[in-house]
């Protein structure tokens, strides 16, 4: 969760949403892939920390799945994010702040309680909680002082 | 529609689900971008239609949001898509043959009615619906028989 908060703050710095995630092999403890939120920069809606981490970690081994992986990201997955996680065949999802306006697991749609979600992975929310939670708040509070 | 079918049939062709899509500026009718399914060519789980033809859009455009613009798709977005379709603020979504497995438009998480979702497309569904199903069957139908 620390290489997250540090792709989370790289993130704040860039303007962009600060949210970071992590890919890591589970049997080896291997980081595979490591990103944060890039929607402004590449302008692409879907470019959310989880969904590029999914993209760079299936490009490294060459598979759309990743069962034998393990995810981290400082904020609860949206549903976007959920159902990518799903279809990516994650073993275990462990996420910082949780999100009551915008996310899919524990919030909203909770996407593994659906009948018609396939995979469901292991979810362990609230880790490193404060400090994700903490930078997303000075985020979006220096974004107001600045349009005041 | 049309454009949408036969990006399908391109799918099938290469292996993908059948699946097109087609993005739309609605002022003008001028189509910005089309795809097909590429989950297997790119190794990539995220790589559905809709995502593709959004990413596409959203390049050309400059802008992840995409406000003056339609999307065509043959088959019910799955809820990955339709959030997508939500972030990327696209003002309407048609869609061809209804899918109560994987769908999240008018099934599973109906993530257009969420509370948490902000932004609703219009949606119209069941355009084309023969033909975009008929691809559909005739593809897994083909699969079983291959691998009986």
């Amino acid at each position: 969760m620390a290489i997250a908060l540090g792709e989370a703050n790289r993130a704040a710095q860039a303007g962009e949403v600060p949210v970071g995630a992590v890919i890591v092999e589970s049997s080896t403890g291997r980081v595979l892939a490591q990103a944060h939120n890039r929607v402004e920069r590449d302008n692409d809606p879907t470019a959310h920390a989880e969904v590029l981490v999914i993209r760079a970690a299936c490009e490294m081994q060459g598979s759309p799945r990743l069962g034998d992986c393990d995810l981290y990201v400082t904020l609860e997955p949206c549903p976007l994010c959920a159902t990518a996680i799903s279809f990516a065949r994650l073993r275990r999802v462990y996420y910082g702040a949780y999100d009551p306006k915008g996310g899919g697991v524990d919030h909203g749609p909770r996407i593994y309680e659906q009948a018609t979600c396939h995979h469901k992975p292991e979810v362990y929310g609230g880790l490193s909680e404060e400090a994700c939670a903490t930078l997303l708040k000075e985020f979006f509070q220096s974004r107001r002082n600045a349009s005041d």
